[in-house]
């Protein structure tokens, strides 16, 4: 399985994504600063990843720090954070991942500052590796609702690049190929604008060795309707608590289509990305991105110069659409995700089972 | 208007589209090898407006033949015909044309040399104003199904530029606003793989003022959700007797998630487009095309190396989904378009009218 960002040799190693998969090149970040610019350009990306990535680079940052005391090593160390916060601002794993460094700093405040250092690189580890833990159990789980010999559909990318490993959508398939020894294979949607499916769905599935083939997202109904796709599985950005999905422009329609030819239409959903405080999908604002991912590609013009562009990031799939939910405690119907919040549930009983 | 293709003095002149939208350039063809080489390179496209070329070209050819009998005048004007006709080989309306002049020739043998080559001309011009007139004929019966205030989805370009003028799916559009004066707008599917949406219809459609938002396809799904569309209309490459329309690829999708929002679904097919000899749309085969459609865009490639793909040309909507067929006889409900066959039928019992 790729690596996508990892602690080597007192380094962080990172794939840099944004020339796949053209090139395949990891960057040697030496310095803090190397994995912030990384974060910002995009050389690592997804939510689970770059949550990781802040982490390991305020790990770096703490080893080149020289302090007389721990109060001066924790002053030294607050820049490093705020260089990494500031990477991407509105990023909820960036700010997550700070927070729970510096909870972890005010609990280890008695240790020596060697120790710490240590103790810094085992915490993003760790980040690292429950990131994983996390996505082998959603793998499992859905893996069972995956058949010898079906075509998965899934659209964007919410696969390994996305996270420490595995990926939340593509743990299924490669939990159900790799430890199942099921036969499978994967068409994966170009997902426009910004290609994701294309550019990293396609390869990653590739260098894992589970036949992938691309498709534009024009063609997912064609095949739908000759037969050709048995189920479909996608990630989310955000999950709202009645089972609203909401995730990149374009799951709308697959679900949709999906439903109109009875194939099942999965969602890998983390219980992170779940927000419970929120009641419908209804709720989400959608963010409008810049109208140059539509009109031009790698900076070739394709569309007039002037016109009017809507160009929205995701869209909200109603719970209505959703088979199951995949979390790393078992398949759920989307309307069961909120009893999830009672802490008196009794998980077997709402659990989802393969037919 | 935006001129696709024109005889003008002595000229013929033609639109490159296949840099468009980027520069506006006219090729002043004034030998017919010119209009050749701008069918083979897709200077010009779509059905009726390549059946128009050839018309002109043929015409064009005429006028250098130095003969002194017309049965000379016909042998030389042979290998102009096969010229034109060698340029996209599979082309119906290319066929059409030549086969439309060569009767004409026929008719016509007993005329002066110098009166064909005129006659030639006209006919050309001929070929172009009926294609002028079905369009209108299209846009008037589908402008009664347009409100003042609507928003028009669609998909492709079934456009002037594929046409003599006014286009299949635009006629109504144009007629809606400029005949009869009611505010609408166009929401433009990008239409991937070869982004005619992106490149063509919407650059034609602010030309002639119509204001157009464009979208990635994916963004359609999204956008009838939140109310923002009230109709498609989408053109056709070839309709059958059952009302099942084949048109460009992710037109299915349109379709189908059209009835899910309960917004009417049109399709504009000139009577030509309809194959009365095809039972149903699942005979019609469906052309795979090369695979670096998808893998590169603009010569850069935006997937790995080797990965499988389809390429599916178009895709076939089933009538169940088409509210109703534009023609220039009128708009239909597609199970009543195979009764367009029998000669005794009363049209007005069979159009349907605007609610």
């Amino acid at each position: 399985m790729i690596s996508t960002i990892e602690w080597k040799n007192g380094k962080v190693m990172m794939l840099d994504q944004s020339i796949l998969p053209l090139e395949v090149k990891y960057v040697e970040c030496t310095d803090y600063r190397k994995v912030a610019e990384g974060i910002k350009k995009l050389w690592i990306r997804g939510a689970p990843a770059i949550g990781i990535a802040a982490a390991m680079g305020i790990a770096l940052g703490a080893q080149d720090i020289k302090a007389a005391t721990m109060d001066d090593f924790l002053r030294k160390l607050e820049p490093v954070m705020d260089e990494i916060l500031a990477t991407r601002p509105t990023a909820v794993n960036i700010r997550w991942a700070v927070e729970r460094i510096k909870k972890f700093l005010a609990a280890h405040r008695a240790e020596s500052i060697e120790k710490i250092k240590q103790l810094l690189i085992g915490e993003s580890q760790s980040i690292l590796e429950e990131d994983i833990e996390i996505n082998k159990s959603i793998g499992r789980w859905g893996a069972q609702f995956v058949k010898d010999g079906d075509t998965i559909l899934t659209h964007c990318n919410a696969g390994s690049l996305a996270t420490g490993g595995y990926g939340t959508a593509t743990a299924p398939m490669l939990m159900a190929a790799k430890e199942q020894g099921k036969k499978i294979q994967v068409i994966a949607d170009e997902t426009r604008p910004v290609l994701q499916g294309a550019r990293l769905t396609s390869w990653e599935l590739m260098q894992a060795g589970i036949p992938v083939t691309l498709i534009t997202d024009n063609t997912a109904g064609a095949l739908m309707k000759k037969g050709m796709i048995d189920l479909a599985i996608v990630g989310t950005d955000r999950t709202t608590r009645n089972g609203d999905v909401a995730n990149k422009i374009g799951t709308y329609t697959v679900a949709v289509m999906c439903r109109e030819h009875g194939i099942p239409f999965y969602v890998a959903a983390p219980l992170s990305s779940i927000d419970f405080t929120m009641a419908s999908g209804d709720l989400i604002p959608i963010e409008e991105r810049h109208a140059d991912e539509v009109t031009s590609i790698w900076g070739h013009r394709v569309a007039p110069e002037g016109v009017n562009v809507i160009n929205l990031a995701f869209d909200v799939t109603p719970a209505k659409y959703v088979t199951s939910l995949f979390t790393e405690k078992g398949a759920f119907k989307p309307q069961d995700i909120k009893k999830l919040l009672r802490e008196d549930v009794d998980l077997e009983s709402i659990r989802l089972r393969p037919l």
